[in-house]
């Protein structure tokens, strides 16, 4: 990861390890973004002080996920009302041949009908181990650009995807954080049914010095809410935020029968920050 | 673990951290075991050379097993054909009033029945994340104690109750192996059926140095072998052993969809070895 770091008002963008720079440009919406050397981060912000509506700002950060796009790539869209942007813009493009050759892993139903609809070729999740590029949303987002994800509950799909040579994640600034955890916001482990009693407890004596209360996902019912991958879900409401996600998230893993976690660490190459007056890249 | 190593005729006691006593004992029938310190390996040998059956084998490793349990203690007896000796051998300790207060957690019916049979009390696994002491066998063991077990598919549940303070294994000699995985039968990977295909491509870079042949196990129609927790199986043949294979068992922990493997690493704290003469006891 690159140093360099010019000025940011972020927080974000301090002692950690995330370069930054500035941008300026006239509008928002007349912004047609470089492309920077990868690990230059780049802090985008609309001059003017324009107002920008909701979807406004969400076509913005889509169209700069975009320029992530090559043509002959296999990319994922994500699942979250951005990837709604991302996949219209990449039929725009294909459909004007500015990328040709693309392959989507769609990783929702909305998602996939959506690429069909504008003719963008798809292969599916599981078949093809090595993506190129993963856009996606997140939860919490640290400084070191470690990431939460996943609190929908389909935490695997999303990590198989995200263990692409890119992953560039969009998201608002309010899920910025200076570490994970410490939000209040469930962070959810998928656990073999077999054994969920046993990791409730395994994982209250990890995270003892934290503070965590740890939770069986249950349905409208009270009864254990069985993910589509057939496991059950504990979720873990931290008090303060996890010391060391590293260490915590290879500790999670050992556990037996635990299938997967919502910490996402060192797989973001990018995120894009969409504030109330721009959008701010950071590349790691 | 000690270092102590007085002598041993055998290769496992070596360069590597087993320490290694010797004690000679009338004939295998008539021992009785000492109770030595913990960490101070013992290996006893018929002397005469007395002709044992198979049997006779499996219930004088049997006892010694049971040589570490303890009133009060909450146990899992192991799921091989030593377990029926072990579980006999617990009743008649409990008939005779030289235990008590001890709790199983059978990991197979058979082993269920025969205790509620001798009147063992019984509680089940998931209840319970700690307990005192596991006795089972292993597919191999290696010089430092690390195990491949699981063979038989049920991994996840032997990893689970052998996470126990004391994991007492039980093998005949012909499962001794200078390094775990070049005996060339399988070590199992438990996945998640979404991610079988894409942890099998993962598992073939993972160790390529190695050369590995990974291959999903079937059914007896050729179609995927649903285990009891509703996951795949993915069958690792090594061509060679593995050169790290406390950096192979954590690797292999974080794929995405993995549940559970077959290298049970820094588990065993005793390992109790049946040769044509006798038996050898190594602790950690």
């Amino acid at each position: 990861m690159t140093s360099l770091s010019l000025s940011s008002p972020h927080s974000l963008s301090s002692p950690h390890h995330i370069a930054s720079t500035h941008l300026l440009l006239r509008t928002p919406n007349s912004t047609k973004f470089r492309t920077f050397p990868h690990r230059i981060a780049v802090s985008v912000k609309a001059l003017f002080n324009p107002v920008l509506t909701q979807d406004g700002l969400k076509k913005l950060v889509a169209d700069k996920a975009v320029d992530n796009v090559r043509s002959g790539m296999i990319l994922s869209f994500g699942t979250d009302s951005t990837a709604d942007f991302v996949v219209a813009k990449l039929g725009e493009l294909l459909k004007f041949g500015q990328l040709k050759d693309i392959v989507g892993v769609p990783t929702s139903k909305r998602t996939e009908e959506q690429a069909c609809s504008l003719g963008i070729p798809l292969c599916f999740l599981g078949d093809n181990p090595h993506l190129d590029l993963a856009i996606d949303d997140a939860d919490e987002v640290d400084l070191d650009l470690n990431l939460v994800k996943g609190r929908g509950g389909a935490l695997l799909r999303e990590k198989m995807v995200e263990t692409s040579d890119k992953f560039v994640v969009v998201v608002d600034d309010t899920k910025l954080v200076t570490d994970l955890g410490g939000s209040g916001l469930a962070i959810l482990v998928e656990v073999v049914q077999l054994c969920w009693k046993y990791n409730l407890i395994k994982l209250q004596e990890l995270f003892k010095e934290e503070g965590c209360d740890e939770k069986l996902r249950l349905d409208a019912d009270g009864k254990p809410y069985v993910i589509d991958n057939l496991n059950y879900i504990v979720y873990l409401y931290f008090k303060t935020s996890i010391r060391d996600v590293l260490a915590a998230g290879a500790e999670i893993s050992v556990l037996e029968g635990v299938v997967e976690h919502g910490l996402f660490l060192n797989m973001a190459t990018s995120v894009i920050i969409a504030g109330k007056s721009g959008v701010e890249v950071k590349n790691k």
